[in-house]
């Protein structure tokens, strides 16, 4: 992983300019993980009073860094609180070092920047199955403490990066009785995408007050509508980890408010979104909007059965509108469907209905709007009022080649 | 689909030399249903007396002939019987005039080979979506009942096929009492192929007798051990069709004969392991192991979710021994699962043991193993004595080329 892979052609023009949030500074540093030449460790202080909130991957084989994480969740608020990410290795299937691992860095970092080490949460990426060279953190700690600043955020998104080809950052800024919050959020992953959180870390910081209680079940609740419903290649990482930090710093309290929760929500689905536009190997962006199943949790399971059918990915890179693999994915997915009551459309060209080809259907409607960077797929399954949406990317020959010589 | 695609490295070295099977002929013919320059319908005639069961996709989006299939199956056998296949247009996804095509083609079979409506089977595999122009196939129906022949299985081997790369045979000789049987096979498939039996044809047929319900009982055990065992991308088919006949022409009575089920396992376990060698864009076989496992069915999630992920399918490609991505595919299958209990090996090569990279473990014996054709992959999972076994093969820039660019 030498050279910086080209940007991909679905990236945003550029990184948002993002501003600082109360209560929060960040450092990064190149401490030769894996990577050379590139930063590759970030670590984000927050003030005491800071909340935390956080959703994992439901992997049975998570990494020893989400574990513990998840042990933390409930420390105590009223102390200072650190996050410290590296890049380049996952410590995943590393054993009992992983955990040591996670140990000395957390031990290192509550004892340099004076948090208490359960309020010291770790995410690692990168390759899995070789012991985390710690002592090249741990070595970099001082320089991370002394040299934090609340303007690093654009830095910490760039040091988190693995396979991504462009950083990912988000904010939303929110009144709430007449007074200003911000709520920035940064996120990694372009691969090993798939619900239940897939490859990606994502830290998100607001300078409003959150109680703990309240900002878990909103962002649970937000995950389930953004980051888990994306999907690259169907693979769920043993890492992922979203952390939220609430410092409160504002003193505007935030639960409960409606705009704050929509304005979170924007700030996850466009994160999630920067996910799948950098999807190993993407040209297109694609949203799946599944309606009329005989409930939500129905239209999910076959959104996202169509999201990661191999043969509906590679159709979608050749600007096929094959909606005959739609309904080859609709059949597999287990899920309740009636062949004779499915409509399909791609943009608003109505391709199928009633289980047939359209009667208006023009074939080089459809081929015209498969050109596109942005192709979005509509399916009734005419059964119910049940809807879900998902976003994927298309299957190309750039997914094999980044995939069949990375070794993550 | 012009030029016939490049055999697979894959491949058998040869098609076998297949005997006849008293009570069985066959009859091909160019009818241009899509394709030209080939043939594309076969059909076979079976005598009064012979048995036939079926296994089918469980697609909820079924197509025309396999739900046909499926009614007939209780029929009278003590008349004739009849299979046409068509390739080139799948006639899925074709509304109520799926339907009709089937009804055109059984009725047509009927009144000119002499069969009850009700005893002729048919499937179509190729196209989605786009009405069967049954006509040709109907108009060519007076030279298929004229040029039967119990010397033509070869030839519908070939004239079964879509993006195949290769005809499949296998043909096993029984001796039952001192007197012999045979169990000739033929099949179909090379991609939207994965347990629940994907766009895969198979015909099985056997002069020995078997009564109608041992023969459903025997098939369906064994495609659970075989058809269902294998997997190329992940995506079912709505066609898979399964269709085994015994006429009895021999006198020989093989239900509940060990060696007769031995004998047909053999043919349907090699039939099922010429589709994945024949899997779009393959250039490795692999063979996953799953032993440890709370019970078998854990198990053979647990390899599924191996063969099916995209991640280790690459690395396969890749020819890189990436356990890592085995752990990940381990953890999101969903079944249960201890990190700290797996081994997994390449061939003897022991790779992890206990959650971690094995003492012993240099990387140089897997990357040699891995440079071969056929890769066989064990993981032990240390929780009970749960085992499955399935067949996959590895996701290459020749998928994506077969698959962004054919009309399926």
């Amino acid at each position: 992983m030498g050279s910086t892979p080209k940007r991909s052609p679905l990236a945003p023009a550029s990184f948002p300019d993002l501003p600082p949030v109360a209560g929060v500074t960040f450092a990064t540093v190149e401490a030769g993980v894996r990577y050379s030449g590139r930063t590759d460790v970030m670590l984000a202080k927050m003030v005491a009073g800071t909340t935390i909130a956080g959703v994992f991957t439901k992997s049975t084989t998570r990494a020893a860094p989400v574990l513990d994480c998840q042990a933390k969740l409930g420390g105590d608020p009223s102390e200072p609180a650190a996050i410290l990410v590296n890049s380049g290795n996952a410590n995943a299937f590393t054993g009992r070092s992983g955990h040591a691992s996670v140990d000395a860095i957390t031990l290192a970092v509550s004892s340099i920047c004076d948090v208490p080490q359960d309020r010291v949460f770790t995410s690692s990426t990168g390759v899995i199955g070789e012991p985390l060279p710690h002592d090249r953190v741990t070595a970099q700690l001082e320089t991370l403490n002394t040299t934090q600043s609340p303007d690093n955020v654009a830095k910490a998104a760039s040091a988190i990066m693995t396979t991504d080809t462009y950083a990912k950052g988000a904010h939303q800024r929110i009144v709430i009785d007449g007074r200003a919050v911000n709520i920035v959020g940064i996120a990694k992953g372009s691969g090993m995408i798939a619900p239940d959180m897939a490859t990606m870390l994502v830290y998100i910081f607001t300078d409003a007050v959150v109680d703990q209680d309240a900002l878990q079940t909103l962002v649970s609740d937000l995950s389930d509508k953004t980051f888990n419903c994306i999907t690259v290649d169907s693979d769920t990482s043993t890492s992922d980890t979203l952390l939220m930090a609430a410092t409160g710093a504002s003193g505007v309290n935030a639960a409960g408010d409606a705009g704050f929760a929509n304005g979170l929500h924007s700030v996850m689905l466009n994160l999630a979104h920067q996910v799948v536009r950098d999807g190993e190997g993407a040209t297109k962006f694609v949203e799946i909007s599944v309606t009329g199943a005989v409930d939500n949790a129905t239209a999910h399971t076959h959104a996202l059965a169509i999201a990661n059918s191999p043969l509906v990915k590679t159709a979608i890179a050749g600007e096929d509108p094959n909606w005959g693999r739609i309904v080859m994915a609709i059949g597999k997915s287990g899920a309740p469907a009636d062949r004779d009551l499915i409509s399909i459309r791609f943009g608003d060209v109505v391709v199928a209905e009633n289980g047939w080809v359209s009667p208006n259907y023009v074939e080089a409607s459809a081929a015209a709007l498969m050109k596109h960077d942005e192709i979005e797929i509509g399916i009734d399954l005419g059964m119910g009022t049940g809807s879900a949406t998902v976003w994927t990317c298309d299957l190309t020959h750039g997914y094999i080649e980044i995939n069949a010589d990375y070794r993550s």
